[in-house]
């Protein structure tokens, strides 16, 4: 069963209670939640049984110290995370907007998971990745790009695999060079897990089935396109599938995407039927939109077995 | 009249709502709060109606645009605050223990405001300055430390005063330098500040009396002995006279001793009588320590009187 590693930022992210615009002044918030893209993505897959690992770094802080305890608490093997003293751990701001958008202050970049890798650390555990899965989002730097992209090479040459999610934030827009590293990565992807538009990032076509052969060309073998509150469309060589997303009332939806795609690619490495695998993490992204808090919507098996039976799916 | 100018921090500060221990788990936190000693005490000069500027440096974020936009509002001079986009306006974490003590997580010297000071937006008011207040806790990297002493030389050079509180932070300990640059800072002050046990920092006595004339002896003229919530006791070569705090109900103390410092400071450079300008400082620090929030609790002249007329001392 191959292992999953995935490089990039662990987050202490603080939710403000009521939705409004931005953070202009005093107002009730609730935090810290550990967070952090990468983070969730690793604690799905181990909360599933997976074997997982981030590479990140964190402060000496109360914050870095809640979201490696929740990490392990869970499963995800954290012996890749620096603690960098003297840096900050890594800070989201959220507000929801009332029309669902998101107001974000970030503190990502000079926080201790900005910081150049720590190679040392980091090592032992990429040596022992069997998938890397690759967030658009932790391409925040030079220094991580020429990281995770050593390490999808190293893991495609032992014969690993490699997804890649864009998560694209339009702050990143203007990081040098994360153009580039995008279409590098995608390169690399054994399965691409765009969102909405982001399907077009890298093809000249404007329509989804010539997208798909597009990206089929360069070398992708599987395609989850996410749809959001609709649905996903799965893609390979063998045709296409819809599964609409489960109709459930959204509490927060940040993460839900990352636990999604984290059940899914969890169940294609361990080679599920693919409308099966499909299922259980549109089930994985129901739970997490459920749950207040960016990571406190991960699943288990049996949390998800339990979700669709109380839908009176019992074999999806 | 000797305008004041305060180079450090200014920051926003989210407080946890209930006492308790460190910040490990998701709790009710209220925030932002404009805060940061240096501005905290141009603010409360300010509300005096004494001239200040605070020199410092913000992120392009709702929490820098926050706190200059209170400043302003208050009638600070922040045209020497820059905007570095990239960088986050820094930050503090506050939570109370049931003892009193205080946890924090502090984002300070990784933020907009740890940067390499902006000589360009600053020198024009500091070209302006007739008085330096030098915060301890401001002296926070090298850069910071050349530029408080180039800043109080300057002043001390045109005729200008000096304060000077050590507002010392065991964080703050480690940082390269700072038990000289404090003894430089020291040998150019007026006015001395110090908090406890602060005002041995500087002396071999190990006595109030004998170290308040070794402090004489560097060329300190004036020296408000802050005792927290038993008091002040100033010495001046005249003398020495005590004042005791007033007792109020303590909600956040949180810059309650900017508040005194400042009001002091400015009763100081005004030719006030000694013991109304401790009595009316004491006053601000009360009024600071009975609101939440770090500068929530700044007072007006007459929100001064006000307090003191309440207690039967119309003319302290």
């Amino acid at each position: 069963m191959k292992n999953i590693v995935v490089i990039g930022e662990v987050l202490a992210e603080i939710l403000a209670d009521a939705p409004g615009m931005g953070f202009l002044e005093p107002i009730a918030l609730t935090g810290p939640f550990p967070s952090g893209a990468p983070a969730i993505f690793a604690d799905q897959a181990a909360r599933m049984g997976h074997a997982s690992a981030v590479i990140s770094a964190v402060g000496d802080d109360d914050f870095g110290r809640q979201a490696l305890e929740r990490l392990s608490r869970d499963g995800v093997d954290v012996s890749g995370v620096a603690i960098a003293p003297g840096h900050p751990t890594a800070t989201a701001f959220v507000r929801y907007r009332t029309d669902g958008a998101r107001d974000f202050i970030f503190n990502i970049r000079h926080s201790a998971c900005g910081l150049p890798p720590d190679k040392a650390k980091a090592q032992p555990v990429l040596d022992r990745a069997g998938h890397l899965h690759v967030m658009g989002s932790s391409l925040s730097s030079p220094d991580l790009i020429a990281f995770n992209l050593a390490a999808a090479r190293a893991v495609k040459a032992r014969g690993g695999t490699v997804s890649f999610d864009p998560n694209l934030r339009k702050e990143m827009l203007a990081s040098p060079g994360i153009g580039e590293a995008m279409e590098a990565v995608l390169g690399l992807a054994d399965l691409f897990l765009p969102s909405g538009d982001e399907l077009f990032l890298f093809t000249r076509a404007k329509k989804p089935r010539q997208a798909v052969d597009e990206l089929f060309g360069r070398g992708v073998c599987a395609i989850v396109h996410k749809l959001g509150a609709e649905g996903v469309r799965h893609y390979d060589r063998e045709g296409s599938q819809f599964v609409p997303a489960f109709d459930v009332e959204e509490i927060d939806p940040t993460g839900a995407g990352d636990c999604f795609g984290a059940a899914f690619t969890v169940l294609w490495l361990q080679g599920a039927p693919t409308r099966e695998a499909l299922i259980m993490a549109a089930a994985a992204g129901a739970i997490a939109v459920g749950k207040r808090g960016p990571m406190e919507g991960t699943s288990s098996r049996s949390d998800l077995r339990a979700f669709l039976a109380a839908r009176g799916m019992e074999n999806p």
